[in-house]
This record gives C-alpha cells, sequence and structure tokens, in this order.
C-alpha cells in the first residue's frame, strides 16, 4: 500500500498531547507498518500559545482557536487530551459533526455525555474511540470489544484507581492514611486536591466505561453507587490481614438474571485473589465471561506515554478500519434495568466494637440468623475495656444484612454502627458474590 | 450496514471445531453487531463422517475431502482447527492460494511454517490470524500487535504451558513429580503422552510466535533453547521456598542492543513478582515495552470454548479488516540477529552438594571471583554427611557463570555439578537479566 499522510490534530498539549506528538514522529516507521499511513499532526489547541512544551511542535502547529481545528476539511482524526467536561465536550461534538473521527482519553467526558457522543458519531459515520480514557495503556476495551466478541461477559472486577491502590498498600506496610496520601503526592501519583480520587469518582467513571461496553447497555458516572477509601477504620486494615486478606478500592460492574449493578467500594480481598497481587499504583482488570472463564489485564493505569501510547493505537485502529463498520457503533445498543438497591448479593466482612458481657455473640449471631445471614468466620479480640469482634459472612443479600446490622447496632453491648466491606474470595473458593 | 451471510469452512471438527460451530450458532446477534455479517459453517473436514459430534453440524457440512473446502468459492474464511503439522500445513496453503482468509489456532504450524504460510498470505491478499496459537482466548497477540503498536516491547516473559504450571504449583504442595503429573493427567491438563509439555516443546512453540511478533523478525522453534521440567531437582523447589521464590516454567523472549534471545526453561521466581502468582493450569504473558512499562495478561490458556472464543474473535477481526490492510501483513518485516550463546545475562540459582570441610566455601566463592560472578544471597544446609549450599548470584553472563561450574564442579569437596537455573526478580527490584 502507498503510504498516506494523515493530518491529525489535538486538542490540548499537556504531558499526554506532547507524549502523542512525540511517539507519532519517533515511531512514524511503526505506525506505517501497521496502518500503510504517516500519521502527522498539523493543529495542536492549547490555551496560552507561549508556553514551553515538553516536546516542541513545528510552526504554526499550536493554535488558540478551536475553529482552526473543526473548520480544517483535511484533519481526519482528532485526539482529545485536554480533559475536563467542558468545553471539551462541546469540542468533540463539533469534531463528530463535522466529519471528523475522534479519540478520547478523557473519562469523565466518555462517562459524562457518553450517549450525545456516540449519537453524534453514528449520525455522521465517524468512529469514536475511547481506550485511554480507563486505565491508560491497559487494552481493556479492545479486548472486551474486539476479542470477547462471543464471551457474554457478565462481571467485570477491576482496582482502576492507582492513587488509592498505592495509598491502600502503603497502609497495608503500616503507615497512616494521612501519611500514605502524603507520600502518593510526593511521588506524584495524587494530585494535590487528591478528591477525584480518595472519593471513588475517578474509579467509578472508569467503571460507568467498563460496564456500558461489556454489558452493551449505557451507565453513567451517577449510575455508580460509590464509598471512598477515607472512612478506612485502621482497625480493617488490621482485621483484613489477620483473615489473610487485602482492602482493596474494588469496582465490580455485575449483571445477574439481566440486570445490571455497578459500584465502587474498598472491600476484603483474599489474598489468593489475583486481584490482591496488584501493588502501588497499578491497576487491573478482570473479565469473567462464558467461553473464556477470566482474563485479566494489570499494568499502570496512569501516565503521559502510557496514555499516548492507547491514544495512538486507537488512532491506528480507526485508519484500520474506516469504512468498514467493525464494532465501532456505540456498544450500547440495548437498555438493562438497574439491579435494585439492597438485592446484591456477596459475602461481607464487618467488625463490632462491643462491651465485652456474656451473651453479646448470641445476641449478634441471633440478629444476622432472623435475617437469614450465615457466618462464615468470626474472631474476637480484646479491645480496651471491650472487645471487638471481627465476621465475614458467607454470601448474603445486602439489604439482609443491613437489616441486621440494624438490629445489631440496637443492641446495649453494642457501641457503635458496624459498616459493612464486601469480600472479593480466592478464584474457586466462590462464583457468586464479589468473588 | 445490511446484514451479509459469510459462509466459513472448518478444518477439523474436534472440541475446539463444535465449539467454534456452538458459538457461531449461539452467539450470531454478537457477531452481526460487531461486523455487520453473519457467519455460517457450509463445511467442516473431518477424516470420519460417521463419528458421534458434540455439536451436531447440519446436514451435508461434514465432509471428508479437502476439495470440498479448497474448490468452493463462496467459502471466504477457513479456520484451521484440526491440529498437526502436516496435512494442515498443506490445507492452510491452498485455502490461502485459492485466496481464502485462514484463522489458525495451531502453534506448531505457526511456529514451524510461519515463514511459508506469510508469504502466501501476502501473495494472495488474504489475512491469516493466529491469536488461538498462543495461550487460547488470552489475546496477546492483538494487544502486541494493535494495542502496543508504538511501545518497543523488548521483553515477553510467560507462563505459556497449563500443564507444567499445575505440575510445579503441586510440587510445591509437597507432591512428587510423578504425583503432581498423575494428578494432572486425572484432571485432563496433560496428555496421556505429556512429552510436548513436560519437554517444554509446547512452550517453546507458544514463544516462537510471541518473539516474532513482538519482535518483528522471524523465530521458528528450533531458534528457542528449551530445557524442560522433567530434571528439577526436589532439593531445589525446597531451596526455592526458602529464598522466598518459587520455580516456574517460564518463556522468556528479550531483544538486548539488537539481538535476540528466547528461550524456555525452568526459573527461580521472587514471590513478589506477577508471575509468581499464576497457580495452577493458568498462563499469563507479561509484556515490557518502552512506552507502556509492563502489561500482563493472564487467563486460561487451553481449553475447547476458550480457543473457540479466540477463533471467532479472529474471525470478526478479519470481517471487520477486510481490504483495509490493517496489520495483516506478516509481522516479521526484518531479520535480527542472534544473541551469541552465553552472553545471555541474568542473576542465576544453583545449588552445590558438598562435602562439609574447612575451606569448601572459599574455593566456590574464589571460582566464581574468577569469571566475575558476585554472590547475591547464600544458604547452607548439613545434608547427610555432607552440605548443600544454595547460592544466588547478582546479575552474570551466562558463559561466565557456565565456566565458574565447571571450575567449581572439578574441585574435590564438591559431589556434582550444579546445574544453574535463571532468577525473575520482583518488579523494581532488577531492570536486567530475566527480572
Amino acid at each position: 500500500m502507498a503510504s498516506v499522510d494523515v493530518p491529525v490534530a489535538l486538542l490540548g498539549y499537556g504531558t499526554v498531547g506532547s507524549a502523542v506528538n512525540r511517539l507519532l514522529n519517533e515511531q512514524a516507521d511503526d505506525i506505517e507498518r501497521a496502518t500503510g499511513h504517516r500519521l502527522r499532526v498539523v493543529k495542536a489547541l492549547v490555551r496560552n500559545l507561549e508556553k514551553e512544551r515538553e516536546w516542541q511542535p513545528a510552526g504554526g502547529v499550536l493554535t488558540a482557536d478551536i475553529a482552526d481545528v473543526v473548520g480544517d476539511p483535511s484533519i481526519a482524526v482528532v485526539a482529545e487530551v485536554m480533559g475536563g467536561v467542558e468545553p471539551a465536550g462541546e469540542y468533540v461534538l463539533e469534531c463528530l459533526r463535522r466529519g471528523k473521527h475522534v479519540v478520547s482519553a478523557n473519562k469523565q467526558l466518555v462517562a459524562r455525555r457518553g450517549a450525545e457522543l456516540f449519537a453524534a458519531a453514528t449520525d455522521a459515520g465517524v468512529q469514536l474511540r475511547f481506550e485511554a480514557s480507563v486505565c491508560a495503556a491497559i487494552p481493556v476495551i479492545k479486548v472486551l470489544r474486539e476479542s470477547l466478541v462471543v464471551t457474554n461477559v457478565h462481571r467485570v472486577l477491576g482496582i482502576v484507581n492507582g492513587t488509592t491502590n498505592f495509598v491502600l498498600t502503603e497502609m497495608e506496610a503500616g503507615k497512616s492514611y494521612d501519611d500514605a496520601l502524603a507520600e502518593a503526592q510526593a511521588r506524584g501519583f495524587a494530585e494535590a486536591d487528591p478528591t477525584d480520587d480518595v472519593s471513588g469518582a475517578d474509579a467509578a467513571a472508569k467503571m460507568a466505561i467498563l460496564a456500558t461496553v461489556a454489558f452493551n447497555s449505557r451507565y453513567e458516572l451517577a449510575d455508580v453507587a460509590v464509598v471512598g477509601i477515607d472512612q478506612i477504620d485502621p482497625l480493617a486494615i488490621a482485621a483484613a490481614h489477620e483473615l489473610d486478606m487485602v482492602i482493596r478500592l474494588i469496582g465490580a460492574a455485575r449483571l445477574v438474571d439481566g440486570k445490571v449493578d455497578v459500584r465502587v467500594g474498598p472491600a476484603f480481598v483474599d489474598k489468593h485473589h489475583p486481584l490482591a497481587a496488584v501493588e502501588g499504583a497499578f491497576n487491573a482488570v478482570m473479565l469473567q465471561g462464558d467461553a473464556i472463564r477470566e482474563i485479566t489485564l494489570e499494568g499502570p493505569g496512569a501516565g503521559g506515554t502510557e496514555t499516548a501510547s492507547a491514544v495512538i493505537a486507537d488512532m491506528a485502529s480507526v485508519i484500520g478500519t474506516m469504512g468498514t463498520g467493525f464494532l465501532q457503533n456505540d456498544a450500547a445498543w440495548r437498555t438493562l434495568p438497574r439491579l435494585t438497591p439492597g438485592e446484591h448479593r456477596s459475602p461481607f466482612y464487618f467488625h463490632l466494637s462491643v462491651d465485652d458481657r456474656p451473651g453479646v455473640l448470641a445476641h449478634v449471631a441471633e440478629a444476622l440468623a432472623a435475617q437469614g445471614v450465615s457466618i462464615a468466620r468470626i474472631l474476637q479480640h480484646a479491645n480496651g475495656n471491650g472487645a471487638a469482634i471481627h465476621v465475614v459472612t458467607h454470601e448474603a443479600r445486602e439489604g439482609s444484612l443491613d437489616d441486621a446490622l440494624v438490629a445489631i447496632s440496637e443492641l446495649d453491648e453494642v457501641r457503635k454502627r458496624p459498616l459493612p466491606y464486601p469480600v472479593v474470595s480466592a478464584r474457586g473458593v466462590s462464583e457468586l458474590g464479589w468473588a
């Protein structure tokens, strides 16, 4: 095939944008071997034309005017690497409407405005790809859409936020939450304002996108039930260790009897589960499906060149499939109902702070039994002038457990309302719940 | 896009072939959504027309005559799921020459006759895909070719044979080699004749294919240095445990200063390395590259539906990229030299059985130092009327270590020639060697 020059544009020219331009230059031969084309950045939208850039583009490439991108009919592919929901969303919409293929690294945009963006892409007959929006270079979107096309994926379990995973592994090693977070900031894993990470909002956006692609039904950020890591009790970290488990911020998207549940929250993970081995700022996503049992992808979930690598892979795939219609329609072709809150089933962990009096364990066990929740493991320790009781249940209906915990917290001996954590069992131990 | 019926043929209709036909039927809607087409098996080549089949094809589909496949111009895509090098190779060649796209699940065929097959595909302007030939449903070929297009992958480390991984994890738990192998056979992980697995030949074929795709230079089965698991000393299993490591059959393909080394053999793997967590019959492949640091893919590396899932994903990709030339040229566009034997560098483990006399450790240390090999860790135990010395070296040139071990085995106190194992260090501990 004769090489054809393809003019591309970047929206944004920060760490990711400059890495995209650098890699497009340095790896131009590899891209040409893959696609038959050479990709050349002809425009890059920035706010400040004067700022020093990591990889300085050629003269005339930088522009502060979006019209230079949307109004240039020679530009075939646009990479949105500017972040933020606005004005990125309006720019992407306009590019799609003008018939440009778009590749986005923006999870918040895809998770919040996916429906509108995909409709615009479909109307214009162009592609919208978003591999880099979830876990950077880990190619989970391509694998879900192209490799697992016949496998009916019914569960996605993931560690999809590196900052919180780093904080949790540091806490496991003995650090306090504040010290662990400060260390993450010092190493550049966490922003100065870490709210998006520690609240679970970043992970929730990624899980909304993964659930949409895995189950072919639209989930937006607002559909995801989220608990952050900022409320984790240090007692729970110690208890996990004693139970041969670790605490991880787990994103879980599950398809149960045609209904979908998507959530993010701290969970107790058995040390023999593959996700327990994910240390530091790495990410991992486990895909479970009928034909394949499970496939786990692990790697760095962030980083400038990692994200740029995914953006360019998407550009190459756009060019490699232009006009064939292959897998570039909106993934969400159906609308599945949500699982009713409380109907979610999982094994759970919780701990109780109690007065050490005869009969307390019997009262707790009765309250659980009254809701049909059975106990799998129990550990009791002296704790100051009282006792700490650690309980792991067998798989239980979440609503039933919540009802039992209300009853338990009303017992005279119980000092405060316990907070339950789902348990992710080791492979093979349980095929249900979060396991 | 209007749905178009695509006639496909299967070469072979055993476990994988019948699973392909079943999934093509059961998931026809998913495939149509992905590709715009419905795939229908119109011919399936078998040796015995009378045999009972797991998923009985429609009347007239089974044939014992290859001419019914190659001579039918309506057949656009052929899946080779019969195994064996001949006649599978001749059949695939003939299909390619007749302008049919081919998807193969046959690692021995791709690893032995890849050059010839890809040349035929290029001449005929058709695609030859082979995802299912390496680790079944783990999509390592697509990820290497499409997702990591700009990343300069320089090392592939893998556990690519489930049988041997199962045997080694059972031996770790205390079983003898023979008992572990018998257990693997009882569970259906190992064939009645397990030679291909335990000798490393199966893993070597997969590593030849992975090296070819990762480094874009042809490696055939004969190019891979192979050591099997049948010679592992039980002492080594115990020593690994004491050193906080496990023994795994590791396939390693490395690109060092423009030269390539591909090998398969038992290695000592640090327990904190992601590959150490791969238990039982699972496979995992770690890809290390410039832009992405590393990505690890883990899952079942075998199985009828798993393999069929990969075969169908390849068929969908063929249909989705027909005519675009996207990444379907032969991956091997260059010819890289081999690393000279002995030039490979790695940390190593070896153990010595010695007479317990004063000075023995000094003699061993001198012999290593004379070759520039330095010791990282050492453990000594009484062993009957002598002593066992376990040594882990820092990264060393393999040829230098071999020379030192020859000198060591000539020492009076040393009872037999030690066998070195490469060491795979934990992530971050070493960025060199097999680490």
